[in-house]
């Protein structure tokens, strides 16, 4: 079936729209929070309200389109054949509950495992980053130019602390020599905020261990648009399905970076 | 001689303002860009505008008040006695030139060596962080709550990656361990939007080593009306005059994290 993109775009930021009203509203009330995978790993109701609030909008107005979210949406889907949703009701819920500040709604659609439609808002910033395929990337309805090449030297890369801080390897591949040579680090605690501050110059590469597609569909959308590459640490396309490695970069950096993340699954607990 | 703090606040703010129209023009124009101390710290011809511009503001206004700013005011000053203004026209200047955002100005006015007034404005997020002496701090005209604790296990903790790269020491007092041990950490790029992140309760903790006045001055007129502690490593007041390293916390915090800065000077270059 042939999709209308604008139309899934216009619709999807409409509703993205919705529940960014939802989440500053619930700012200002007390949140239930509780913890997934580990103590770190915190979800809040406001998780569950969005993600529900998406799915049944998709449903409603998509009936022959599949949902998959970070909560509880599509667990089960094992395929990227027809169209599919992938979205992240916030990404960053450490920032959600710690800043009020610093998150994103994430929502991608990919068709048969490409990506069409790409949308990062910044909720509390009132930030827009969306694209479509072939169509460009654009922050708050200004086109985002393609990227140009930078060195290491003069990069300044989007990575978390943690990382660092718990890195088995050393010498000269190391993350550690890396941050070293580069012009400097930033983390924002945001896998999609800091995607798409790769899509519009503010970072040029960001570096992340285990994400899931939810954190990184829709920054895959935008960054293919401004020429940016985007691989997993072995320089495979990332999944759409599982969990995966993120090496976002200007091209010519993506190639300098992989000498320092290539294999590199390893770190301490 | 007595000051009207109110006064010489509303005077700075309305200055700061002016300049932070001339930085967001400039970021439609090509800069003139140089490197100070090492290729990392650069410094622009928009630096050097905006300080002589608060610099010429202050004497003509103030003539019996001294200057102290990051690039060129008042280099020659040994004492912090009368009034003394500690400015930095542009605090995260990489971060304004990479990013076009997240860079602040920050202006404080210290009486005797006593801090009176602090303005950190985030000039792309149009975020006015301001304090007085004995009168709070308030984010965008709203009153800052005081700070409450937090355990370093729920510790949300500013922290450039840069140092978790350079860091000699190892063990159970190192960065790495404190690190392993929070909840999460981030990286702005900017001590003063950090620190101003801090007294808004964005942030539990910044630590920073190699910092100098104009970095914090303002930051830590605003932290003192929350209620947060900031000492430099080894538990003293940082200094007005020279470098210091900056551990800045909720209270207890501080007291958890000097455990990991303490007499933490070594890192490789």
């Amino acid at each position: 079936m042939s999709e209308n993109w604008e139309e899934v775009q216009d619709t999807a930021a409409g509703w993205m729209n919705e529940a960014g009203k939802m989440l500053r509203q619930s700012l200002h009330e007390s949140l239930k929070i509780d913890t997934k995978s580990n103590p770190n790993d915190l979800v809040t109701e406001m998780d569950f309200k969005i993600e529900r609030f998406l799915t049944e909008n998709i449903e409603k107005t998509y009936p022959h389109h599949k949902v998959m979210g970070e909560e509880e949406a599509g667990a089960d889907i094992e395929s990227t054949d027809g169209v599919l949703w992938i979205i992240d009701p916030i990404d960053g819920t450490t920032n959600f509950v710690h800043q009020k500040y610093n998150f994103a709604i994430s929502v991608a659609v990919v068709q048969d495992g490409i990506g069409k439609v790409g949308l990062i808002y910044n909720v509390m910033q009132d930030e827009w980053f969306m694209a479509q395929e072939g169509k460009g990337a654009y922050l708050n309805g200004e086109r985002l130019p393609q990227v140009t090449e930078v060195d290491l030297s003069e990069a300044v890369i989007g990575l978390n602390g943690r990382w660092l801080a718990r890195e088995k390897r050393d010498g000269e591949q190391s993350l550690h020599t890396m941050v070293r040579k580069s012009r400097s680090v930033r983390n924002f605690g945001s896998a999609a905020i800091e995607l798409a501050y790769l899509a519009c110059g503010r970072l040029d590469s960001y570096i992340s261990f285990r994400l899931a597609p939810w954190d990184y569909a829709a920054g895959l959308v935008l960054l293919k648009e401004v020429g940016a590459v985007v691989t997993n640490f072995n320089e495979k396309e990332p999944s759409m399905l599982k969990k995966d490695t993120i090496l976002a970069a200007r091209p010519k950096l993506h190639k300098q970076l992989l000498h320092y993340v290539h294999n590199h699954e390893g770190f301490e607990k």
